[in-house]
């Protein structure tokens, strides 16, 4: 009997696993450990139900690649069995490199280095473990690829990526609204000049897309209290990082959080992965749990405000914050807890949250017309998808302890 | 015990009803002719599921209307039991005044009048039927009961009847990308002046519902085969009426629909209204296919069209059909088909589909922020609901059968 | 570019169409008929919702089908695409020969002729004008065809006709609790010595199937008040052919439904098939609404009950209705109506319902274990499918007019 | 305004809160470290979507007692608004003494002590702090209430507790064929001499609802795979423990784990509750992540096989496992890691797992027939729910490391 693995998914039903080589990554430890990394990293904290692992939307969004490429092949498009198992495997590890928290912590665990450079450092990784498997995985994720529509499935406007999560997080938050046709996408979707685009009658689920996108963009992933929690969340590594330099924090030797975040390391390399992988939102809470108890007043304020959902408040606005307000507000917050201006921007910060509709300098979504011409959707007729879709919403927000 | 009826709903799950009164409308002969007329006339002939009834969509939006009331008591908005007992009533005769096959033969069955009035007509001498006690339902349905935001409740931008039939008709196609936050906006509504409001924090969903209304529009209530499919009822009956009017075609004494399509009804009357509550969808779709086999072959040729579903063709556009094409192919056609430029005009025709998204000019979302200002959705600083908005999206058909 | 056809399907999702062949047959009139016919009867008038049709019906259980081959052959069965063609087609046509109101009027539309026997009468028919290209979906549908597994899927105990079937009453009714692990099932089945077998782990996937199909039974096919308006309308037709005999009631010589129903038919052959297939649920309902003002008290009672939902009472009850008060309550509605012992028959009537779980005499439902023993499920060591499900639960019921 | 909170929930809707009680309740630190346990311990291993947390499953049973309650009052049955409040904290605490991985770890860590007198002592304390505000809701609790309605809508047969968890596992899951009918249960129960009843119409939805159970407790929370690892997650604490004992584990003076795991706690007292409720799943994960290197082989190996999903094998099967394939397995893997038997009783061992589908003995279904008889659901005449459903059914397992 062939090889066939079965997983049982509320939003897509059944997912089958039956290419042992992918069954063989999503064994991976590497991999495994993507069930214990929150997809939505603090937004269950406004959304209860949010609290699906990158591990379940790495499967979703393989599976939805399975999909795109059986409509692709039936509009004859040609794909091979390697390119099909290349374009399952990128797809499979295209958010690998994500650590705890996912985008929240991003930029504090690996200096400088973005989740997709992690994500390709451990696919290549992985490559070397498997004899050269990946190979064209790897040029379907980089794009060097000569198939371009393959990489664009993985990365790009109408990426199955986004298919997947933005129909995960709309299932998982309750936020109907957000849900969008992935299945019409799907059957929409065409190759021309070697090009992903969309068949014309496809216009307006295309638009919907957009809308919902953005409508989840602000109603949940930057939700005024999600918002809240996660620079909390930032700030607790901040600050900890910032008394462990003031030698007033100290770290257990075989901390697997401490050996990321209070090392200086300038070049994060291939011998820093195994640390990185190491690490799962089980040690921030961990460390977080424990650093409610700490001496500095600051930190443990901090700790506790997240885990008890006791959070920062917020305020996101559309002009910039006024500095006579942040001046004021500061001043106060100092006056009140007794403590230094340091010490309070932990406490009282400001910020910024943008996005845009859609980009059409940088991102492209082609749609092809019955009579074989090609446009982007910005310069399609029709009063929505129009000029002011390219002009990004920018807002302001400032975030403050309220004793 | 007290009364209470409960009915299944896939879209709302459980309808309650406990209220006597209501349920004696309901059980009305007048109100049970609903369960034999399709909400959506056409559309099951592309979307198979599209079958639900006017009673259906009546009951659905009886209950968002009960929903929507129990949240506004709870922001403390006065509702009497009687006012209650009003809205509730004139959600639930909103549309009584449809007849068979709803929009599509609005213009035809009861000239120059539309549904609106017919459903007050109706709701009069069911008033009379029942010694008055729906003249506070009349006042809401009317607008001139002086909270008028039940009255927007029934009929507005944002009334419950849109939110149910958008709902259902997504529910029913397998539309899903046309779902709309029906739950959200009713916890986002509330009461400033007397005038029902959305509170700051809907706006998001309430851009969702407008573009998703248009979704629905175009890929459904629009869709050019539903177009065709509906233009070729209305030619079916505008050809059975041309030819009775020449004596080509006699219909029995008692046959209803002949009854209010052959006679010249000048003014339509309260005396018409029994006859009119009559029809139903079973009562056309009889007659057409009783004249699958009627001599006249442009009578014949629409009826098997339509029973068979294979329909006229039809070509939507952004610009007008030009006249060349017109004349071109209508020539055509009478070459072929032998037949007279009267004739051919009701194989081959063209017209106009239009859609705005929003129109601020005679309609409003009126958005209250927090500190207490009210502006309309469009005067909201979001690039998305804008200056494009009221411009409606004007499409151009021709609709021609092809030998 | 290949050919292709997508349906909407609210309860699948997509539908797919890729064979010419297939989609000739869906464009049959024969088979457009099916849209006109009410998959569930009269149960919309206790379900608003259950309007579905027929041939949306068809078009789901041939989707199954399509996942039921595709899974078949990922088990290394070997299915030919000839094969495929015929089971898809056997299921898309297993119930052509229903006609109106499905099961409601059985008996009396095509006397003595079970809808399987006309269903195959039409394919056979069909079969003729495309020249032999059915030949074995018919072999398949009549259990000739060698593969005993492709019968057993479009009729059998796990049939993809019953999965369809009882998704989609359970979807449209809102019986939530109705609903089957059909995707489950699918991934279960398995073919052993030529014939359908369940996977050993399906075990409580098919007894849930089996009490799903029971609750169904009970709550919704045989609803106490399905039954009334079911038995309504078959007595409504008896009545109208009882008075036809006596010369009380006259029918236009092209009445499709007189034209059956008053003629006695004595062997139902291929030429009455033309008259068949040209009802549909419209003429039914029209002739019963020309009815309700016919001077036969009875029958204008009966029409009036059915379409205003003002129906007879039904009482189920586990004991057989009592002699006694069946004759007490005749009596009294012949006196207070003034009518004849044979006119109360069609007022007041007793009869029967019945629906065993399962029974493991005429049908199976056989489980293959790892260890390669096949086993009926009723001799599978559980407590739940034992010794209790081959005795049919039976009900009796009385159905009376009460003024 | 009122006060009101809402929260999205994509099995129920909206949640409403508008008691500030209640919200104060939710916002203790106690209940919001149900946030950081899993309702469903490892069966995410098997199912990745099953990751909702406790605090998910108690806001969901909130949300089912309100509208349970509400129904009653619809039918008459007198509820103070005391009583509102005092069950609908019962039911919002009655799960708070869970502890990490909730029952999977149950004996473990408060020894001896059943999550439900936990539940009640923390109730206690929360009693304390709020002055006596939650006596009633505690009397409900304990079921010395006099409305013993309200305690059996807490816990009984057909408690919210069960309709919520059994629903949200499902969704979560993705076995929908588990999906019952809770919203028809709700409006079915009834109360009759101060006891919770079912309206005689709901016996089908019951039986379904048993069936669902019986059908997630073997497909889900005893699949043999969740089984697996929940024991080996036992295995992991039960070597720890045992290490510690001989001093060949180490903990952290301030390891929360370690601080009850380790200590012989003789009597469980209130003095433990704040240890107890500091803890939740990421310390677990936490010490397991250390333990993979840790010197003991077999302690490594089996954090190693929970982390890695790569679980020790379990054969489910209806017969005790037999002595001799027990002793032999044994022998063998001792032989082959060159362990003690001491040792390898941690990664071999056997156990059983049993289930009944309805025990009458120890808990009841009342039915309430519409001549005002009560009789318990198996007393009922239904084949189904009979005589095999009071016998549970028995499994037997053995679970081993396989080399």
């Amino acid at each position: 009997m062939s090889f066939r693995k079965i997983i049982n998914d509320p939003v897509h039903g059944f997912i089958t696993i039956s290419d042992p080589l992918i069954f063989q990554l999503i064994s991976h430890p590497w991999f495994q450990r993507l069930r214990r990394i929150n997809q939505m990293a603090m937004s269950y904290l406004v959304y209860p139900g949010a609290v699906h692992s990158r591990l379940h939307h790495a499967l979703g969004a393989y599976h939805l690649m399975h999909n795109a490429l059986y409509e692709l092949r039936t509009k004859e498009i040609e794909i091979t069995q390697a390119e099909e198992q290349a374009a399952k495997i990128a797809i499979l590890l295209h958010d690998i490199g994500h650590g705890p928290f996912s985008h929240a912590l991003e930029s504090l665990l690996a200096k400088d280095v973005e989740h997709e450079t992690l994500s390709l450092m451990i696919m290549k990784t992985l490559n070397e473990e498997m004899d050269g498997k990946l190979s064209m995985a790897i040029e379907v994720f980089k794009n060097t690829y000569h198939k371009k529509f393959l990489h664009q499935l993985v990365s790009g406007q109408l990426d199955v990526d986004r298919m997947d999560y933005l129909t995960r997080d709309s299932f998982y938050t309750g936020v109907i609204e957000g849900m969008i046709g992935y299945d019409r996408i799907i059957k929409m979707i065409t190759v021309h000049d070697g090009e992903l685009m969309v068949e014309e009658k496809g216009i307006y689920t295309i638009e919907e897309f957009l809308v919902s996108r953005r409508l989840m963009y602000w109603q949940v992933y930057q939700h005024k209290t999600v918002l809240s929690a996660e620079m909390t969340l930032v700030k607790i590594l901040e600050r900890a990082k910032w008394l462990y330099l003031k030698n007033k924090l100290t770290v257990e030797e075989d901390n697997r959080l401490g050996k990321l975040l209070f090392k200086e390391i300038v070049h994060f390399e291939k011998s820093h992965l195994a640390m990185f992988c190491d690490l799962d939102d089980s040690d921030i809470l961990f460390s977080i749990k424990n650093w409610r108890t700490h001496p500095d007043p600051v930190l443990s304020l901090l700790c506790n405000a997240l885990l008890n959902r006791d959070l920062l408040k917020l305020r996101l606005q559309s002009e910039p914050i006024s500095i006579e307000e942040f001046t004021e507000k500061k001043a106060a917050l100092e006056k009140k807890l007794s403590i230094s201006a340091e010490d309070s921007s932990f406490l009282l910060f400001i910020g910024e949250a943008e996005n845009s509709l859609y980009d059409p300098n940088n991102e492209k979504i082609n749609m092809l017309f019955k009579d074989g011409r090609v446009r982007d959707i910005s310069q399609v007729d029709t009063p929505l998808i129009h000029q002011n879709l390219s002009r990004p919403v920018k807002k302001f927000y400032i975030c403050f302890y309220q004793a």
